[in-house]
C-alpha cells in the first residue's frame, strides 16, 4: 500500500469551530424539545438552529437535530455529554449522537472502473464542498489508482475475483474498521455480504440508476430506450443486506428524449449518479440524515 | 343526454390559419427531406419550422414534421396531398399525415370520480393553451357532472358495473366513434378491452402514477412512504392491450420529504399527474408526437 | 353588491384541529428554544414539528416556527396565550403570534383584467389546496365577475379611473378592514398608496415578472425576447411603500427558447406568475412566512 | 511558457466519422430547405437530422442545422462546399459554415483567479463530454497554473496590471489568433476592447452571475442577501463591445433561502455559472448556436 503525501489539502475547507451537531430520536412524548433544549442551555450553549419533526402527533417518533454554539466545544463537550445523559436517558428512550462541527467525516471509498462518482466526489473533497477527508480509495482494478494518487489521496487495489469474495471483504475490513465514519460505494460491483456489513460498523451508503418506471434486471438503459423514457434517474440509498432496498436518501431525475441514444442514456444516468450521490453524501457528513427502519428522516439544508 | 350550450366559448384559441403540420415516417434512405421539400415547394408552401430525426444514420427509421405557410390551404390542400402522394408513396414506404393547425383536435375525456386531471385539461381547454375542443366528458360515476357542465361541456354517464364492461363500452363507442380525433383517460380507473382498442379507432392516452424504484401494485403511496421515496412521478403513454405499457409520451417527477405523508405523496402525486399529462395531450393535439413500435419520437416545443 | 351564496363550500380542506402554530421573532440569546418549548409543555402542548433558524451565531435575530397539539386548543388557548406572555414577554423582547390551525386564513384577492393569477387561486382555494376562504374579490373591471361568481365567491366592482385614486382605495378599505387577514394583488395594476398599506393593517402580497437579467420599465417581454433570454420568471412580495421591492416570498422561472415569440413569453410568464404566487400564498396561510426588514424567512414545508 | 505533455490525452472523446454539420441562415423565402437537401442529396449525402426555424412565417429570418453522413468526409468535402455554394451562394443571401463532426474545436480559456469555471471545463473536457481540445489556459494571476498544467495543457501567465491593458491583450493575441476556434472567459476579471474582440477574429463567450430582479454593480450577492432573494442565477452569452449584453446562449438559476449567507449565494452561483458555462460551451461546440443581431438560436440536444 502506497501512501502519497497529499498536495493539495484540502484548503477549502473551513470548517466552524465551538459548534456541535446533536441528533435525537425516539419515541415522542410531550417535553421533549423542552429537555434537550434546557440540557443544552444549562451547559452554556447557545442553539444556532432546530429542526424537529415528529411522524405522527399521537404515539409517533420523534426527530430533531439542533446545531448549538459553545465557548471551548472541545473543553466542555464531556459535561454536554453528561448532561444530555441526564436528561435523555433513563426512561425516555432515547438515542443521541454528538458531532463535532469542526471534526470533517472520514469518507472511505469503494470503487470498480467507473470513475465518474469516484471523480466527482474526490472534486469536491478537494473544494471543500462536503465535510469530510478521504483516507483511503478500495477498488477491486486498477484503472483509477492514478486518478486518485494524483489527488493526493491513497489507493488500495483489492482484487476481487472468483465467487468466494470473504477474503477481499476480510482485507477491506482490516483497512477500514476503526478508521473511518462511512463508506461509500461509488459504483463499486460487488455485492456486501450481511457479515460485512455488520462488522465494517458504519453506514455504507450506495448509488444505483433508477426509472420511472422500473426496468429490472440486465441492461436497464437499453430497456429503458426501448420503451422511451423521458427521465432517467438515481437514488442514493443506506445498504443492508436487502440488495438496493435499503433505506433511500436522495434522489433525482434527468430528462431525455429520443433522439438520446442507450449509451446517451448511461452518460446521462452516469451525470445524475454523480450528483445524487454527491448530495447523499454531503447531506450524511452534515449530519442531517436520521434513518428510521427502511425511512430516513432528512433534515435538509 | 344533455346537451349544455357553451357558456365560455373558447375565445381564447387563436389557431394559425393556412398552415399545415406535416408528419412523415418510415424506412430511411438517402434524399427523404429533399424529396418532402421538393413537393411541399412546388406545391406553392414555404417551410416555417422542421424537425427531422433518424435513429441510425445507417438503415434506421426517418421521422419528420414539418410546418408550412401555404395561401389558401384549405383550397390547395387536395393538390398538396396529391403532390406527397406522388413524391412519397410508391416505392419509398413512407408513412404521413397531414394536419390544419386551424382546426383543434376533438378530444374525449373519460374519468371516474378524480377530478384534478379532469379540470385540468378543461380549464387549459377554456384558457386556450390546448388547441382542442372537448365534445364530451364521460364517466362511470356522476360526481364531475356539475363541473363538467360549468364548462360548458357535455357530460355523459355511463355506468359500469359488474365484471362484463363489454355493454358500457358499446355504449362508449356509439358515442365516440367517428366523432374525436384522440380519446384521454384522466384517471378512468377501468381497464379497456383490446377489442375496444381496436373499434374505437384513435389514439387512447392514459396517465398513471410512477416511482422511481417501482411500486407495483395496490396501494402503491403507502408503499412509496415506507421505503422513504423522495420523488413522486408520473407517466402519460398511449394505451396498448398491454396494460400500462404502451410509448411513453411525457413523464415528470416532484419532490416529497420524510414529512409527507402517505396522503401529501398522493397530493403531490395529483399535481405531477394533470401536469404531464396537460403536456401530453397538447403536444399530441400539436402533431408533435409519431409513435413507433412501443417508443414515440417527441419533437419538443 | 351582490352575495352569491357558494355553490362549492370549500369542502375538501380538511384542516387539523387541536393544533396551534407559533412564530416567535426576536434578538437571540441563550435559553428561547427551552423557554418557549417549557411555555408549550407546561400548557399541555406537545410539539408536532419545530423549525429554528437563527441568522448569526453571535448577536444575530432568532426566528422560531413551532407546530403543536393540545387537547380542547379553543378552550386552553387563553391559558397558553397567558404562559407564553410570561414566558416571552418582559425584558425578551420578543415578537410572537400564535394560530388556530383548524382556521382558515381569510384571504381578499384584487384583480384587473388578467385572470390567470386570480382563477388559480379560486381553483386551488376549492380544491382545498390552500388553508384560506376568499371573503371577496374586487377588481377596477368587470370582466372577471361573472367567473368569479361562479365559485361561489362575492365579486365587487370598484372603478379607478383617473389620477386621484384616494376614492377608490377608501371604498376597498371600507369593504376589508377588520374582515381579511391578508390581501392578495393578483395581477392588480394599480399601485398602491402608503396611507392604503398602513390603514389596511394586514400583510398585502403582490406578484410581477422578473428576469435575468432585468429589463425594467415597460415592454419587459419584448425586450427579453430582443436579447433571446433563455429563462422567464416570476417574484412574489409583500407590498411595500417601495414599489415591487419588498421582501421577496418566492421565485421561480420556466425555460423558454428562441422559437417563443414575445406573446409566448408572456403566455409562459403567466404560468410561472400564477405557480408562484400560489406558493407564496399558500405559505403565507400555513403560517411559514416571518417578515425581517427587507428580507423573509420562509420555513419551507 | 512551459507545455507540458498531456498525461492523459484526451481518449474518452469518441467523435462521430463522416458526419458534417452544416449551419445555414439568411433571409427565409420559398424553397431554402429543399435546395439545402437536395444539394447535399447530390453530394451522397444523407441527412441524420435537421432542425429548421423561420422567426417569421412571413418575411422572416431562416435558420437550418443539418447533421449529414456522408461517405468519406475528408475526400469529398471540397465537392460538397463547391455544391452548397452553387446552391446557395448568389442571390439567396445566405451565411453557411460546414464543420466536420470529427474535429474538436480548439477552445483556449482565459481566467483569473477564480477556478470553478476554468476547472469543470477541463474536467468534462478529460471525460469527453465536449468536443473540444484545449490548447492552452491564459491567466494574468498564476493561483490555477498547477492545476491546469496537472490536466496536461498549457499554462501561460499574461500580467494585466495598471490602466492600460493594450499590452496585455497584444500578448494574447499573439497567442491565440489563428490557433483556436473559440475563446472563453471563465470568470476572467478583465474587460476585453472592442479592438481585441475584433481582432481575435473568433467567438468570446463569458459567464457572469444573474438574479431576478437585478442586483447592479459591486457586491451584487450581498445585495441579493439583503432583499432576500429566492433563486440565483448565471448567464453565458457572447461577447461583444456592449459589455455583459452581447447575444444570450444559456441561463439558469439554483435555489437559496434565507438560510443562506451571502458566502453561501456565491458559492451556490458558481455552482449553477460553471453548469450554465459548460452547457453553452458544449452547444457552440457542437455547432448549435447560431447568433443573429442580439439574439441566438439555440438548437438544443
Amino acid at each position: 500500500m502506497t501512501i502519497v503525501a497529499p498536495k493539495t489539502p484540502n484548503l477549502a475547507l473551513k470548517l466552524p469551530t465551538d459548534e456541535g451537531i446533536l441528533l435525537v430520536e425516539g419515541e415522542d412524548r410531550p417535553g421533549l424539545v423542552r429537555a434537550i433544549s434546557s440540557a443544552l442551555s444549562e451547559s452554556g450553549a447557545n442553539i444556532v438552529s432546530l429542526d424537529q419533526y415528529t411522524d405522527d402527533p399521537e404515539g409517533g417518533h420523534f426527530f430533531q437535530r439542533t446545531v448549538f454554539h459553545v465557548d471551548d466545544f472541545a473543553a466542555v463537550r464531556l459535561a454536554i455529554e453528561a448532561s444530555l445523559d441526564a436528561a435523555l436517558g433513563g426512561g425516555l428512550d432515547l438515542t443521541w449522537t454528538l458531532a463535532d462541527r469542526s471534526a470533517p467525516k472520514r469518507v472511505a471509498i469503494l470503487a470498480s472502473t467507473s470513475d465518474h462518482c469516484l471523480l466527482d466526489l474526490l472534486w469536491r473533497q478537494r473544494r471543500g464542498e462536503i465535510p469530510m477527508t478521504v483516507p483511503m480509495v478500495i477498488s477491486n482494478h486498477t484503472v483509477v489508482a492514478d486518478d486518485v494518487r494524483s489527488f493526493g489521496i491513497p489507493f488500495v487495489h483489492v482484487p476481487s475475483q472468483g465467487p468466494d469474495k470473504s477474503a477481499a471483504e476480510e482485507r477491506i475490513l482490516e483497512l477500514l474498521v476503526g478508521n473511518v465514519d462511512v463508506v461509500v460505494l461509488a459504483r463499486y460491483m460487488q455485492i456486501l455480504s450481511e457479515d460485512f456489513l455488520e462488522r465494517i460498523g458504519v453506514p455504507v451508503i450506495n448509488i444505483h440508476h433508477s426509472f420511472l418506471p422500473a426496468f429490472i434486471g440486465a441492461a436497464p438503459y437499453r430497456k429503458a430506450k426501448e420503451r422511451g423514457v423521458k427521465l432517467i434517474g438515481a437514488t442514493a440509498h443506506y445498504v443492508t443486506g436487502d440488495l438496493d432496498e435499503g433505506p433511500i436518501i436522495e434522489q433525482d431525475v434527468v430528462r431525455v428524449t429520443h433522439a438520446d441514444t442507450a449509451v446517451d442514456l448511461q452518460r446521462r444516468g452516469a451525470d445524475v449518479e454523480r450528483a445524487v450521490l454527491a448530495r447523499a453524501v454531503a447531506w450524511h457528513c452534515q449530519d442531517r440524515v436520521i434513518r428510521h427502519g427502511r425511512e430516513t428522516v432528512v433534515f435538509q439544508p
